[in-house]
């Protein structure tokens, strides 16, 4: 089999822990399997590097950036080719030029855009492990250009996807996928299966397990993933197309997520364009919005609320005051002392009353709620940042997780 | 102009410091001037990296060393571009590679064969400041290496060469080559100029200013250096191809280091062929070997001693061991508590009785003397550690270094 694995900075936090990570590939490696093992950085390293930065400048250029963040995942695949040999295998750590990864042009936000496999193959054949730095890749100028935070788990899938392996694992610091972050809701239990939409949904949402782009990948070629710990031999979840053994179970999860901030434009002309102006401008910054909510026409104008990452909001309300100027709305104001609580699960699509079920419970406990958002498979409400963890506690029991079992 | 600069470690140790160092290039740039600037490790950071891979392994590989090694001198290029960027001026980093130095195939100790300037004269052709990580290049299979400590002064001549700079600055924390090293003898003086060969010879014998390959490769294409601190606007030392100002000197330095260690193999047949296979093997190991001292032979056999540096002394003892059972020596010793004292001077050549002075100046030191090696412009001779200091303050004095000014 040819199995890509990926080790999060947890896994790889110092020296015995990278030997731990040694010992477990070179046990896979042994059963006679090929190995590709991509890895992120040692564990703080990165908001080190992130701190370093801040310390010469507030606005950092994005590719001397990049140039800084991609030595994280290049010291820890050495390190890991290192201790990998100590052990008498061949290895050799690649980093993300030289296992080919071409990105577009958007430094700290990159995509990949192709695999050129061709060094990876050739070691491969020579029956070397492949340690490759995550998180980064080359762009069409030769310079490095960095996936965004998370990214590893892109890269893993990607080589998954160019080498066409057999099994491609995420190993993390928790057990698998639950139904609720058991820190705050002790009754949560582990999913043995989650569907791909489910994960994206739940990645989305504040489930930091996995980066949602790696589970669009993972959808998109079809590859499962099972995330699982490093620091045990458990199963974890196994990502995939479609779930069997909890297809009754209406909903899969319950997350939520504080790193959000919602802003409002009051007083919106109800013109064509005006919604295409607001979030293009934003978009022109590189500020992915979240949650969108319009509400409906009074007297010809409207009111339009959106959700943003915190760390985007400074550039946001840059983005706003042009645009409220620009299209004569009356203000706008904004918050960052929110969280988003959700609920995903495929089957809800298929039983009416889940939102109505949703919003009884928050107004059980009595929690407020500032936004709603649906789709197919989640519901997602603004509730205020202190309201967050009751909301999940009370969610995650009325809607049973804690009983369908065993797992 | 256009005008190289390097700076060392302790230039760039920290974020106020980098930021010294932005307004000290920028100062330049601004001046009308080309600026191409080669960056060390930030303080102690290679240090740190190495004790990191000995957590790992005892015997790192030497192609994944590098892959480490090689991403001090880019977090530090980062961050000096982000330093200047935020004064307001164009710049870019550039690693080894993206700097086009091609090296040969030796892990750890890398040779630049070549520089393919190409990008380096497009972005010069933008009016950026180029920040080139120093001390890494990349081999012909597209692999990092590193050029051995101190690499980042012959990135610099190197780059100064096929960019034909006019000036080629080496920034350190020291005002300038000394007459001996200022802690020890405090009446060292601050030469004006020195010739290359002389600070080849000051380099190679512990005085830590300049890497001895840098003042090898600033010889073969005649780029002279001055040697100045980052912390004041002192002129430092310009190293060049003759002096003028102290023509008359006979000696130009003292120094000493005590990274050295001594062997000698005993009873060596006197056959052609021996010192080749003694030295041959100990090459194949990497290992440079210093001073060579073979003693008159006796009864058709030779004793051979030579002194490597610290570092290499256990792989010499193992070549040693291979060699003395093929050769059919007697047997073999090691010392490292031995320290080489050196004076150097282009002008001892022209007078006869230097050598003798200073063993003279030993002797009435009482301190023995284990070895003598002597060039053209050098004599040094190998004491006990513990006699170094001693032995450099009196040289000092006996040959008037302290006398001779002002610089």
């Amino acid at each position: 089999m040819l199995i890509v694995q990926k080790y999060g900075g947890t896994s790889v936090a110092d020296a015995s822990r990278i030997k731990n990570v040694a010992r477990r590939v070179v046990k896979e490696y042994r059963k006679g399997n090929q190995m590709v093992v991509v890895v992120s950085a040692m564990g703080d390293t990165t908001d080190d590097l992130i701190a370093l930065s801040r310390q010469i400048t507030d606005n950092p250029s994005p590719r001397e950036m990049d140039v800084l963040l991609s030595t994280g995942e290049r010291i820890s695949s050495a390190l890991l080719a290192m201790a990998i040999k100590s052990l008498g295998v061949e290895v050799i750590s690649l980093t993300g030029r030289q296992a080919g990864i071409k990105t577009d042009m958007v430094y700290n936000k990159a995509r990949i855009i192709d695999v050129e496999s061709d060094r990876m193959r050739e070691e491969l054949a020579k029956s070397k492990i492949l340690i490759v730095a995550g998180f980064q890749g080359l762009n069409q100028y030769g310079d490095i250009t960095t996936l965004g935070r998370g990214g590893s788990d892109t890269t893993a899938v990607v080589l998954a996807a160019a080498l066409q392996a057999d099994l491609c694992e995420i190993y993390t610091d928790v057990d698998g996928v639950y139904t609720a972050d058991p820190r705050v809701v002790p009754e949560a239990r582990k999913l043995a299966t989650i569907t791909y939409d489910e994960m994206l949904e739940l990645a989305h949402l504040g489930a930091g397990v996995l980066h949602p782009r790696s589970v669009e990948c993972a959808k998109h070629y079809g590859i499962p993933l099972h995330v699982r710990s490093s620091f045990n031999d458990n199963p974890g979840t196994i990502v995939k197309e479609e779930t069997d053994m909890e297809k009754d179970m209406v909903i899969t999860g319950v997350t939520y997520n504080k790193n959000v901030a919602k802003l409002s434009v009051f007083g919106v002309p109800d013109q064509p364009g005006i919604a295409y102006k607001i979030f293009k401008n934003l978009a022109d910054k590189n500020i992915s919005v979240d949650m969108i909510v319009q509400s409906a026409m009074r007297d010809g104008i409207n009111d339009i609320s959106f959700t943003v990452a915190q760390d985007d909001l400074p550039v946001s309300i840059e983005s706003i005051e042009e645009i409220v100027k620009e299209i004569d709305a009356q203000g706008y104001a904004h918050n960052a002392d929110v969280a988003m609580v959700s609920i995903v699960g495929a089957g809800m699509n298929s039983n009416p009353g889940v939102a109505a079920m949703m919003f009884g419970v928050l107004s059980e406990e009595g929690i407020n709620i500032h936004m709603i958002s649906t789709s197919d498979i989640k519901i997602s409400c603004i509730v205020k940042n202190k309201d967050a963890e009751q909301a999940v506690k009370a969610l995650h029991k009325k809607f049973g997780l804690d009983r369908i079992g065993p797992n």
